[in-house]
């Protein structure tokens, strides 16, 4: 079984959003699945010195632009949320417990909770929110409602960013094929010839 | 006849370098010429408040691997020079004097300088290694050599680059089809959708 491939994102990157409606079908492609790694931006930008897109002269309008047209390019709804960026510790927390809890419903939620803040304009960090989630998803909201601030969910989503910056997680989304990184949505075809192909 | 793609770079961005190995194909496919304009990193950088890639922290790393398997990916020849970034401001003085005489040679110019940077490790600042491109081309070498200490081609120079930030150029490539802004070598893909079917 070959090793599956690992998407660092955080909730709150346009072109994580975009990428994570695609990962899944060229995993399957060639017969890998997909982990999904959530990690704060906010953190990994204070590593490398970055800030968020949007607040860069010049490439802040240019950034809004390219958001808009990459998702009709890749034929994925998007309609930009008016609150960006967010934090989203909360949604990482949540995911984290979930995947902790051995649900097959994770992945779900990584894509409910995208298409919440990017198409429907939610703010994914609110807990009602989240709770909305979990209840369309049939996860127990309350258990996720408590993991939110359990502290032991709080040190796993530290232990994973800092995890994330160590491997060179600098950006999202950052995906490792066989430990090679690919950083951005742009990635996804030089990522499918690896996974066809192999190395190159 | 419809309007050439205005291909804004500098010669030592390695990503326009690979694009501008792809952009005449494509151009040429629809119908369209590329009008190459060159601008310097140096000074977009700093109207932006960006930096080299390679000089970030974790992205430098990242960049330097990205650049070599791109260059694979595209099937381009690809040797990173010892000596990176540099000034190129001699190399863009003296294809702006080319192109200001209206030789049919200011194209043949562009790709020469970047293989002779990208491929063959040469300083395409050092006016030396601009007469030897010169005279590989039968360009005048002594006129090339006087136009980039030519006054009216330096304010030629420092006015292109003005305009190149005012109108939102803060990387390289920065590529506008019939206006639209498109930044990076990754970018080919959503531009010969935008020449095949038009604005989307």
């Amino acid at each position: 079984m070959p090793a599956p491939i690992e998407f660092y994102f955080d909730f709150s990157s346009p072109y994580s959003y975009l990428a994570s409606e695609k990962i899944e079908a060229i995993a399957a492609k060639y017969g890998r699945t997909v982990a999904y790694k959530p990690t704060l931006l906010g953190v990994t930008f204070k590593a490398s010195g970055m800030q968020p897109l949007v607040d860069i002269p010049l490439k802040g309008d240019y950034s809004r632009r390219d958001f808009a047209r990459s998702a009709r390019y890749a034929g994925v709804p998007m309609k930009f949320p008016e609150k960006f960026p967010i934090s989203t510790v909360n949604a990482a927390r949540a995911l984290l417990w979930l995947q902790g809890t051995g649900s097959a419903k994770a992945v779900s939620f990584v894509h409910k909770t995208f298409r919440s803040y990017f198409v429907d304009n939610r703010d994914i960090n609110d807990a009602a929110v989240l709770a909305d989630i979990a209840d369309d998803l049939g996860i127990d909201k309350n258990a996720m409602l408590a993991a939110i601030q359990d502290p032991a969910i709080k040190d796993k989503l530290k232990t994973a960013v800092d995890e994330s910056v160590k491997r060179g997680v600098f950006g999202a989304p950052f995906i490792f094929v066989d430990g090679e990184p690919f950083w951005g949505n742009d990635r996804l075809p030089q990522i499918e010839r690896w996974l066809e192909r192999g190395p190159f």
